[in-house]
């Protein structure tokens, strides 16, 4: 009788196990036995590397770490369609080189323009909107617009072992957040639908914002421009305005996200920083160290002497996208 | 037997309400009642004015809503006492005649220099340090240093029936933050202990902050300056920036506040806005439509027909300070 109960409760935790199998999308790996590592011994309680779940901030980088940046921003991707759509109802509003050469989808030409031409391309999408319809706009366009080569739309390459990775984090006590490159608001409309991450625990870049009351409603509106660029060293900036701690989980995916590791890695207590590099040219892309996005060098150099993990997609991870079968 | 039990069960409700008697510090009053019927309202599941957790966002000023903002703000009286101290042991380090004012604890003379003059003072402690020197001090100061009237410690004058009410709402569901016009990390370094509110839950105004790596250690160094003002029409910009969704609670106490309980209070579902209104001259202070310090006009004028609570501290609460026996 007593052989039998231990049998069924072997067979219980078996069943428990496999049903709820850690990061189910991760091969065995260095990478995920590092991650799980970590999370065992930040959250062993009585631990000598134990965290208080207050102080368990986990940090994110979104393009090209959380979903795919190829062959392009997606934002920019956004950006160029909107003035092309709104180009082709109205020619009149475009009113320069650059946008024309932007509804003509000539990504070239408006990088080639500089600064100013890309902040013009997307200020015509980012400006002069509410924040509320923009979000809207940019939702809509994510989850039914597709991507050129994946035929996905663009809410569905997130990467399903980083989805996995957020929610294991949460589990396990932490916050997460996206501390991104790419504009708040933008990421913001999706970030809850696509990570289950709130609106407050998205830091991006940010243009100018102001209140309005317009017709007895008030109204919060897009200025447009870039006075915050939450990339390289301002992304420790970022955190601390935002979070007001210092993270003990971050990951990247390119030297943009540099410092964020850096500062990470430089608490007191126990830290982890990871990479996602880009090894997969079959079932998504290869890059590193040169190109026009995601480039990474400094983080390639350093890893192994700051105790970074480097995540091998075309290894590590036995699934790519979440919106794949 | 019956009817024994009906009493013993009686009993056990009353006591188990006085136990956890609901804002005890507030009198019974149409704020309170307002208060609690707003709370009952977007708690109760299934109701129509029933508001999911996730939406549950509360906004609370600081100054002179959460703690006393008489006869300067503490964060004044703190620039001011660095630059007493620190110019004490370096008389060369007061440069200029506002900085000698403010070290002979001149406030007039420091006021009457305009904005440059108080940034100067205000950037002599809160600049060219790290945010985390920076915040030890400021809470070293609020915990140690003496209010010049009440004799208490700064943290010690924060408001018992508001600290009763950030409590009372965070169990409710609530999401608690503040949103200030005084500076980000100066409130940081105490929100928790005074507030239960962590510092990813408070907004304020800033300076910039930059990340730099100082012999060998990654570091992020305050510079001054002021560039966002979270006041007025910067509150509902701030609001948006960090929380990314619309409150649907909001208490302050002055003009300042205005934009604030206006953007709450348009949201489509229920809202309350709340105005501290300081009548109590004996217990604390009595001032409202004028005065250098929490000028408060617009409120008093349109919060009947805007549905706005006001707060008599002298009629509705019990207790004053949380610092008090």
């Amino acid at each position: 009788m007593t052989k039998t109960l231990t049998s069924v409760a072997a067979l219980f935790v078996l069943a428990g196990a496999a049903g709820a199998q850690t990061l189910p999308s991760w091969n065995d790996s260095a990478s995920r036995d590092a991650i799980i590592s970590f999370v065992d011994a930040v959250t062993e309680e009585g631990g000598q590397n134990f965290v208080p779940e207050a102080d368990r901030i986990a940090v994110f980088d979104n393009d090209g770490t959380l979903w795919t940046e190829q062959p392009v921003y997606f934002q920019a991707i956004y950006a160029l369609d909107q003035v092309k759509a709104r180009g082709a109802e109205d020619p009149s509003l475009l009113t320069s080189d650059v946008l024309k050469a932007a509804a003509a989808g000539d990504l070239e030409t408006v990088l080639a323009s500089g600064m100013d031409g890309v902040l013009e391309v997307i200020n015509f999408s980012h400006s002069n909107v509410t924040v509320a319809d923009f979000k809207a706009s940019a939702h809509d366009w994510m989850t039914s617009a597709t991507h050129p080569q994946s035929g996905m739309a663009y809410a569905e390459m997130t990467y399903q072992p980083m989805v996995e990775l957020l929610e294991y984090l949460r589990e396990e006590g932490f916050a997460t957040y996206i501390v991104s490159g790419g504009g708040i608001d933008f990421i913001r409309a999706i970030s809850q639908d696509a990570y289950g991450i709130p609106p407050q625990q998205v830091v991006g870049s940010e243009g100018t914002t102001h209140y309005e009351v317009i017709d007895g409603t008030p109204t919060l509106m897009k200025d447009g421009g870039l006075s915050f660029n939450d990339d390289k060293d301002g992304k420790p900036v970022g955190i601390e305005r935002f979070i007001g701690k210092r993270p003990i989980f971050a990951a990247g995916n390119s030297d943009g996200d540099f410092q964020m590791l850096e500062w990470t890695s430089a608490g007191e207590g126990p830290s982890l920083g990871m990479l996602v590099h880009h090894t997969d040219d079959t079932r998504e892309y290869a890059y590193d160290r040169e190109g026009h996005i995601g480039v990474l060098n400094m983080g390639l150099d350093e890893a192994e002497a700051r105790g970074w993990v480097i995540v091998d997609m075309a290894q590590d991870w036995s699934a790519i996208w979440t919106g794949q079968d």
